[in-house]
Formats: structure tokens, sequence, C-alpha cells
């Protein structure tokens, strides 16, 4: 179908967690220099966070390509909306145009990239593609505090929140700090859970960091994207 | 002793895992601002990684204070350096100066600059301490393979390398995908051990990302600094 020597590059581009002063100079330049940047959005007419970000790092509008990616935990609706974006930015590689993607904080972390690339990569296993890493939330979260999340030989847990508080013990028992993700509405059961069995532990909780509607501190913003850092000292000492 | 009025603010810069292009603006901002940048080293007379990152991304020599952090199992050596470094910078902060200490990766992971803040409060708890997050090596890494280091419910998990292979059977089961850092000269027993016992698991090691040395690839270079990734499906859906 393709000339391979026609076929443009994919890029993960992650733009950090949302302060537009925490992309890198390499996302920065990936931006610059795409033929096409395209941004996420969860439903079509919606604006792309990710692209805000980027925008506001580059002082400049993007005219964007924006794919609908909903958020929904159907997984057949998911992979259907993955096979259809991936067809879509096909496409325009086979056109030899270098498409940069544009995801919140890291595009190895939890972010859409990884489906897209899988479902490209079944249509045309030849497509180059090149990450730039990002700052991801729970750093950005951890250096508002801010704590030193591992040091020495301690061991740093990065896990979406689980649906059963009583999950949380079983986590908390292979490492020293637990960096729960996709936190949602369960923020207060999961700090009541924590507070009743973990009394020493140290809990913070941050959302939407660095962008519109950031809310950090112990009470925290319940939003889907927020984050609940946990310590509890261990020792630290182990082999 | 000193008056808080004139206690000059003590930040942590992260300057990413060794590609100066991976230093984020804020970071670059923190280091053009500082009244003075300073710089671990592990012995007199020895150059700072650290600083060299930031030299390159600044593109201009930069004056830096040499604090010496000996890299040494020896806790108690270990802890008289840090209190020699806090009283150093102590000095510098009374009298009104801005710090910018750069550290490798992200400040809050793994970094001296965790133990220095604890020490430079135990003399004075008012410091202000500021922390400017960086991409993290294991990130890095995982943009040169490139994978997708955690997607949906999976679980990762970010952990010095033990000193027993065995250990990294317990860790395996209790995550996805496994971020080894610290690796040492133990580089090739843990590949060994781990294509014996789970011969399913893809590998992937790096060291002195993005630095001269660097050295990537499933051979690698199994240096002090290397990380070493494992993912092993489990199957990711899990409550």
């Amino acid at each position: 179908m393709s000339s391979l020597d026609n076929l443009g590059t994919l890029t993960g581009v992650g733009v950090g967690p949302g302060d537009p002063d925490l992309l890198t100079l390499r996302a920065l330049k990936a931006l610059n220099t795409a033929d096409l940047v395209v941004a996420p959005v969860p439903s079509p007419g919606k604006s792309s966070r990710a692209l805000a970000i980027a925008e506001a790092g580059l002082r400049k509008r993007i005219h964007a390509l924006s794919l609908v990616l909903p958020m929904t935990p159907d997984q057949g609706l998911l992979k259907q909306a993955h096979q259809q974006a991936a067809r879509c930015l096909l496409e325009h590689l086979e056109m030899g145009k270098n498409l940069a993607y544009v995801t919140l904080g890291d595009p190895s972390l939890y972010s859409t990239f990884g489906y897209l690339v899988e479902e490209i990569r079944s249509l045309e296993p030849l497509v180059p593609v090149e990450v730039v890493p990002g700052v991801p939330a729970f750093l950005a979260a951890a250096a508002i505090v801010p704590w030193p999340l591992a040091r020495g030989r301690e061991r740093l847990l990065i896990s979406p929140c689980p649906q059963k508080e009583e999950a949380l013990s079983v986590l908390l028992d292979t490492c020293d700090s637990l960096a729960l993700l996709k936190v949602g509405d369960r923020g207060p059961r999961v700090k009541e859970f924590l507070r009743a069995r973990y009394p020493g532990a140290q809990l913070f909780q941050g959302a939407y960091l660095g962008l519109e509607g950031q809310d950090n501190g112990p009470q925290g913003h319940d939003a889907y994207l927020s984050t609940i850092l946990i310590k509890h000292d261990k020792g630290g000492a182990r082999s």
C-alpha cells in the first residue's frame, strides 16, 4: 500500500502534568517541527488539555487534528475508537507527514499513545515511532509537597486507585511510597481508610496539577485526574 | 541566629536523565535566576554530571559550588557528609542567597536533595524549599524502547536492584512492570535470573541515558546508574 520511504514518523510528546513551564526543550522542538500536531479529545467539540499546555508553552495557537477517544470503561467501545483513530493517523503517515501526538504527563505512563501505536502497527508494522518523555503528574505532586518520594533502598509503586479500599493494604505492603492515580470520586473513601488503618502514614492529594482548576493539599479536589501520594515508613533498609 | 526575612530559598532542580534537551523550561529559569548553583560531586576535584547537563542546556559555563557527597554504603560517613554539606549551604541561605541544587533526573526520586533538606531543616526549620520536578531516567529508558510502561489498570514498581535475584520474584508478583535502578554490576546475574524464571518477560537495559558513555539495548552497560525495565503480562484487568 504505502512506500516505506515515504512513511512519516509518529512521535508521542509528553507535555508534562499541566504547567507549560514543565515542558521540555525536546517537546517544544518536536511540536515546532511536526507537520501536524494531533490531540486526543474526550468527545467531539471538546478541547484537549494536552493541546492547551502545548499552546501555552509555544505561546501560539496550534492548528491540530482532534482525535475523539472517549473516556469509557467499555473495552469494546475503546478498541473501536483506537482502531478508527489509528486508521486516520495512518492516512497522514502514509502521505509522509510527521505527526506529534500530545499526551499529558509522559507517553509511556497510562497514555492512549500506547494503544494507538499498537493499532497502527497492526495495520503497518514499519511505522517509525518515537517518544519524547515528560514529567509525570505524581512527580509534580511530590514537588509541591515537597517530599522525597523514595530514598536509599525504598520502593515506590505507581498504581491506578483500586476499586476497593481493602486492596490498598496489599499495595502498601509491597512499597514504602504509593502514588495512586485516577482517584476519581473514591478520594474521600481512600483517605478515610488510610487514616483508620495507617494513622502514621503521610497523605497528599493533588488534582489537575498546574491546570486551571488546580487544587492541592490534604483535602484536595476529587477529580478523575487527581493523584494521592502515600508515604509510610517501613524502614527503607532492606536487601 | 538568622533573620527569617533574609533567608534564601533552596531549590532542588531536576535536570533530567542526561540529554540537555530533556531540561524543562522551569529548570532553565531556576538555574538562570539562582544566586548560586550547587552541584554534588562524588569526591574532591571530580566533575558533576548534573552540572554538565545544566551547562549544556544553558549553553554557558556555570560558576558552581561543589559539594562533596561520597557514594558509599557507610551510613555514618554519609550522614557526616550530609551534615557538613547542610552547614555549608545554610551559611549561604542565611546570607539571603537563593540556591539551585542540581540533581540528575528528579529531586524526589533517589536524590541526595531529600537528605540535605532534612539536615538543613534540623538546623533551621524555616528554610524555604522548592522543587523543580524533572524527567526520571526510567521514563527516558521507556521512551528509547519505546514501551508503554503501564496502561489501563497496570501497576509499575520502581525499586533499587535487590542484592539477591530471588527477591525479584516477590517484586514481580506485585506489579506488571518493574523499573530496577542502581543496577551496578548485578546486571548480568539479574538478566540471567529473569530469562530462566520469566522467559516470557521483556527486558530492556539502558545506562547513563543521554550522557557520554550512553549504552542502550538488551546487552546494555552495567554501570551504577543503569536501569533495567521488565514487563511481564499479568493481564492488567484487575480491581
